[in-house]
């Protein structure tokens, strides 16, 4: 296969830690550290594209103090209900929650609900995760 | 073992509930189906003296279209928390919301928790499981 | 509305017991407390006979040392899937785990699922609760 | 800060792909794409090589068919009980459950346990993700 080569620029800073990269996970060389994180970006972006119903874990961190989140949180999720199938919560500690909610959608709408619950006031953290489902599980 | 004879007055309406009880679960005769509900009230009784940590597990279900139950409902907990292991959430319907709770703690600690959630406006039922854990379990 | 008497007999050790009941609670006499133990147990009998959608939470507490409970436990469930919605499932300690399932379905078959479950070997303690959904809330 | 320039090699259909996602993610050039995906690969190295103890959810999807897989599953996780906080499980369909678990511990502890469970056969997917907590918690 045909291979073509393209220059990158980077601050020092940041090539140093890819320079670490590559040497702790023992890359041959940094353009296959790169190919490596390209093509691992590529699952998600192709996942997001798929017109069929998938699985999405989305995790969240919030503080329970921010005033009415989980009321305002609860709203949303009802107003979108059938797409999240439950949700596990644990209390970490006095401040912050923990859910892990289990979604049900064509991946652009599971995205979009975790998307649109990750941007509330007083998420700090959130991150979904796809997983596939069915005739697509390797 | 000496048996005692006492009487027992009772409705009409409810006397009849209890014959089809009787009927249904094909108890010998009345004294059998009433020493048989003492009996297993009395497992209940019994836990909540227990001075031994042990797990409850509440379930409750709400309308989160009350007014800030859920912010409260969190509040709550994680004044209490370390006591509140784990919670599974599920959107029934629009309006409808499921939590499972598992609780550790002294029994009488698990069940003044649990009644102060129960006790809560918007909370349309409630009820603890009293589970038995290690060595108390037959 | 008529009331009638009859009498019951019983263990000297169970009468005691039921006469702490009545102290504790502070039953006005014992065909109070006997009439209430009747009438919270017809809650669970009217619930096993309605025809209607419902949702029950099973908690089962099991041996996971019991050789492939776990695995015929999932066998078993899979072949009612859709019925059992979600499940929390905690480590208690070394030997015993905790589940908390959710079921969906008309009480008869909610019960005949839990019946099923929890009589398989290595199940230490199971408990289903009816909880009721929709326009059954009070 | 200083910038550096240096030459990466890709294969043609790769390279059209990373064109692709710098246009649909509007990025300026495919430095800026590049940089992006170094930077977020290294907040999981970070997260990886803290010592101070935090939460991962593992979601993982397997074939409950697996011969024993559920009770292995178990066997392992209740080795490292006290890590693993809480378990919720879903049955996708006749074949495929979800779990996402809930663990704590050092940052490579957590790593270890769920690259462990991860590798089991009859794991299909698996993915492990890093949240922070207390003080880290931007």
């Amino acid at each position: 296969m045909k291979t073509k080569r393209f220059g990158v620029s980077m601050e020092d800073e940041l090539l140093e830690k890819l320079n670490r990269i590559v040497e702790q996970k023992r890359y041959p060389n940094r353009s296959e550290a790169i190919r490596d994180l390209i093509r691992s970006s590529l699952v998600e972006e192709e996942w997001k594209r798929t017109e069929e119903e998938t699985i999405g874990v989305l995790v969240i961190v919030f503080d329970h103090h921010q005033r009415e989140l989980s009321s305002r949180l609860l709203e949303k999720e009802h107003m979108r209900s059938g797409e999240i199938l439950a949700t596990l919560h644990l209390h970490l500690d006095h401040h912050n929650c923990l859910e892990a909610k289990v979604i049900r959608g064509i991946p652009a709408q599971v995205q979009a609900l975790a998307d649109e619950l990750i941007a509330m006031k007083g998420v700090k953290f959130g991150r979904l995760i796809p997983a596939t489902i069915g005739k697509n599980l390797r």
